[in-house]
């Protein structure tokens, strides 16, 4: 037996995207954002959606072009930063004590410190109502060597990745242990 | 110095979300899917991607509705099962040991068994390539009152959530330990 608690935004894990973006002075900028995840395989695209009041939601619509990093556990403090102050007024980069780097194939600035970053050629603009949803096709992976893993992927216990609560939730968590197998473990119920 | 991968669907965490469905026979299907997340706050929303030969593409476009359940770190072998097999020919909900419910608000079936589960009504489908993009409003949450916090949340730490590796890290994991508040930690990099 369930209780209806009504309307909420909640999902578990939420994932912990670092965004950048270059404003109209190619000032960098990163912005934090929770609200997304990959959406399709072919081609690769992540979607981040963002509230129009934000700078970033503007540099998106201006270089048709933003990077996503991923940060890792240690560094929480940055990404929570990153979510508290507006890139109107702040340096995020130079504050946090990161690297801005520009990107390899997009007009977008990544964090060399992130153990790795997803360089997006945007694809798609849905306005949906408080957020706007950015597709971005993923043009390239920039990652640090030390975190990939045999297959050339950066490796999750490696990159020690972050999650955010939720609303009702405000944390941070790290990841945990192995479960199982994926494409492996469920087998077993088809019996 | 950072190494190129080329274009990967890759982020880190992505989520293990179970999409519950009616077909044309009004039989209940779930799909394991990881290609989504929250995408707006107001009203509020979250995204799944689909393909089109899956059976879910065609039970939400029929139904205008789906549920999102998020299952605990206990339930990662159906989690798994879900993805690994079709509706088309297997009633995932009755060889998993699931229960299926008629939602309260939209026309899908959600399992009683896992922590708590979103009631979607489609607002968008937004075709990307070899997936679709389906935004569904969340008009209801329905969930375990013992996972639930003082603040009327589910909690992160009771629903223990699973987390997936991504293609190059093809398992499940856990969640770990709480690494900071949010909208808190960062303040200390604003001086």
């Amino acid at each position: 037996m369930k209780v209806s608690l009504g309307p909420k935004t909640i999902v578990h894990p939420h994932p912990v995207f670092l965004v950048g973006t270059y404003d109209s002075e190619d000032k960098p900028n990163l912005a934090t954002v929770s609200w997304g995840g990959i959406c399709c395989s072919e081609p690769p695209c992540v979607a981040v959606s963002l509230r129009e009041a934000t700078l970033t939601f503007h540099n998106i619509k201006k270089n048709k072009a933003f990077t996503v990093g991923i940060p890792s556990a240690s560094q929480s403090k940055i990404a929570d930063f990153a979510g508290v102050v507006s890139g109107r007024d702040t340096n995020k980069f130079r504050q946090a004590g990161l690297t801005a780097l520009k990107s390899e194939k997009v007009h977008a600035p990544y964090a060399e410190e992130f153990p790795y970053s997803l360089e997006c050629r945007l694809l798609h603009v849905l306005k949906i109502g408080l957020h706007t949803l950015f597709v971005g096709e993923i043009v390239n992976v920039l990652s640090d060597k030390e975190v990939l893993n045999a297959k050339g992927w950066p490796d999750i216990r490696k990159v020690n990745p972050i999650l955010y609560g939720s609303r009702g939730n405000p944390s941070y968590f790290g990841m945990g242990e192995e479960l199982g197998k994926a494409f492996h473990i469920g087998h077993e119920l088809k019996k």
